[in-house]
């Protein structure tokens, strides 16, 4: 890997070689998180927007160049990223936004933005001869390296919080995994895994305690600069959590600032819930990270202790993006109104960066006129009860005529005038 | 339309022009399903597969030379098609077959294969400039259409059996689809679907009804035999319930051959649920379709009376195809047997294809040495419920290591001895 020059220490600034080290900065323990540093001027030499146009791969490995891993290691099949970027015209008159764009990460092979990290995760963990792995996870995490794990032949034990959604529990039991369900919450499962991981020898995919999740996290910003042809957008919404995903997306683009490919890095805004909004609140108030009890419906943002918390803060500062924090209520209207202007269903969570735009244009963070994207991580099938608990489940109806005619009528009474009225002389189509 | 030669009537023969009949044979009925006929001559002038290398559209918009819309016509944004064909080598160890392929077209924006036909169908209900569109489904189709129409803008009303999976219902309910579940069948959904559609002038999806969903469908054939650089492999299994998916394939292959960009059509072995078999039970004893009442945990491929069964009999024997029923325990087996070796995450009648191949294995019908592509067609998140039902849900531990290492003892202990034995000397792994 002779185009990473060493792996950093962001409390410290200690500096090691991956053989060195394998997970935080011996020096600094859990908070000494590393972060990937490369040789761009090498990486240039063998690797261009020219080359990249005339390499038909679509998935993230066409990137490989500025991703951690060996150029001959071998790498799982299942097809992650290349996920697409829609121009989502009917959201935009909603909004009055004539340039806002959808990123639907929920595309990907487990359903969520996870499978970008889980993908260079397990090849590191071949790499260095793992014969098991592990991961602690609200659920998507482990999802997706459950079955990069299945795809690959590597058991896989998961630690998640008990209350995890039945979707990604689902996920999970049928790749196969090793579950334990944790009496506890995120963190809780967070520290377990890391204790048997140094226990039994497990290879541990850990966000923000494994390095390298945060370089297969950047290809959702390396395809999105690519997909606007390298002309970046003005702003763009990341869910946040354990700030991870929000320092992938901003590695992504410093990496292409490196190379000199794009021009500047677009304003990040980082959305949390307000249940769950310890680094919205560090940022805002410039204080230490703090934990506080987490508690929202967007449960693949919910973290008491965001773990990657430092170097989000630091990204945050360095690169001027911001936090906004938003009500639980506001999420789910976000998840409708999404569905209903764009066909794209996001878990909660992932309909966080919709909620956060609105904030932001209330808050005048954000013009109608910017250039803006929305990053949707993950896809709103993981989560059906939440997405049930916003919507009215209809009385089932008698297979007649009739009964539709009937069924129709009481909506159109009960129903707000922003719906199409059924059934009455002005809207009855008739071919 | 020029490269449309006519809608023909798989009854009776007579042929209509689009401009004629908008869904069935005027003389027929709805048993009297039309066909689309293309003037390949036409096409072939200028559709090459030079021209569709050379194209850098991914979705199934790059076969719109065979597609049935006017050149011009808008398609709607939501990225359809591309799905991945995944070589499966640790499905190949577990079968002894070495070329057996796996191709997810879970991957659809709202996670079916039924995306390709939601998508033809739609821009045929804006062709005709359609108000509401409609279709009855057991929750796929339904929920593609409610995706596509939302994206669109186009109101959409959705029947639906009271009993179909939350999964599916919720997708339907965030796309803003006005939803009817019946107290009834799919087959009662069906007929109502399209006595609304009559009495209210909506625009009808429903399977087998509307001419044009076959051919939306058949672009999973022409991506298999694109992405298989044209060479196409001896058998693809196809789960069959109104049985539009197995004609669909059937047609994309014919479209090929009829070009003569393919030399043969592979032989297609539709798979059905023991619970709802009346398809393949009409193909084995040579007698016309009969009602019978469907019961299976694979939804998707429950039909009593398959609404496109006339026409894929007459597919079946025209190409020497055939038919397999399995029972359900095979198809929640196959299940977990494809996320396990695999990594992808299948409804139970999306496993019906896997579980129809090991029963064609037993009867040899085809052997380990053959090229064999298996169609998963939806995603397992789609329906929870089933994939719960095969597994055991871990009992919750408490967050100590003491506790994991409790767990980890009782399920060594338990557990088959297929499982790699976590903790014991052998396996640990210490980095």
């Amino acid at each position: 890997m002779e185009h990473l020059m060493a792996l950093q220490c962001i409390c410290c600034g200690r500096q090691y070689t991956p053989a060195e080290v394998e997970y935080t900065c011996p020096a600094c323990g859990v908070r000494g998180i590393l972060e990937v540093l490369y040789d761009y001027k090498r990486i240039a030499a063998d690797f261009s927007k020219e080359t990249l146009t005339a390499n038909p791969d679509r998935s993230i490995w066409r990137y490989r160049p500025l991703l951690p891993v060996e150029p001959s290691s071998p790498v799982p099949s299942l097809h992650v990223g290349n996920s697409p970027l829609y121009p989502v015209d009917r959201l935009r008159v909603a909004l009055g936004m004539s340039r806002l764009w959808v990123k639907d990460d929920g595309r990907n092979p487990t359903a969520s933005l996870k499978d970008r990290a889980s993908a260079v995760g397990i090849v590191k963990a071949l790499e260095c001869g793992a014969q098991v792995v592990t991961c602690a996870s609200t659920g998507n995490a482990a999802a997706s390296w459950a079955g990069m794990a299945a795809s690959l032949g590597l058991p896989c034990t998961i630690f998640v919080p008990k209350t995890a959604p039945q979707g990604k529990l689902a996920q999970l039991l049928i790749f196969g995994a090793t579950v334990f369900p944790v009496e506890g919450t995120y963190d809780d499962a967070f520290a377990l895994a890391i204790q048997a991981t140094a226990r039994f020898g497990w290879y541990n995919r850990n966000t923000a305690y494994n390095p390298y999740l945060v370089e297969g996290k950047k290809t959702v910003a390396l395809e999105l600069a690519e997909q606007m042809n390298w002309q970046v957008p003005d702003v763009v919404f990341v869910p946040v959590g354990d700030g991870c995903i929000l320092s992938g997306v901003f590695k992504g683009f410093v990496d292409l600032l490196s190379l000199g490919w794009i021009e500047r890095i677009p304003t990040i805004i980082g959305v949390q819930s307000e249940g769950s909004r310890v680094l919205e609140m560090a940022w805002r108030t410039h204080s230490p990270l703090s934990f506080a009890p987490s508690s929202t419906v967007a449960d693949s943002i919910a973290a008491g202790m965001p773990a990657n918390g430092e170097m989000a803060l630091r990204d945050l500062y360095r690169w001027d993006g911001r936090m906004v924090a938003v009500p639980d209520a506001e999420i789910l209207a976000a998840m409708r109104l999404l569905g209903e202007k764009t066909g794209i269903f996001a878990e909660p969570a992932a309909a966080a960066s919709l909620a956060g735009l609105r904030a932001a244009l209330k808050r005048g963070w954000v013009r109608e006129d910017q250039t803006i994207v929305l990053l949707v991580t993950g896809n709103g099938l993981k989560d059906v009860g939440s997405a049930l608990s916003t919507v009215t489940m209809p009385n089932p109806i008698a297979p007649t005529l009739e009964a539709v005619e009937k069924a129709l009528l009481d909506q159109t009474e009960t129903r707000s005038s922003s719906k199409p009225t059924f059934g009455s002389s002005e809207s009855v189509q008739r071919p």
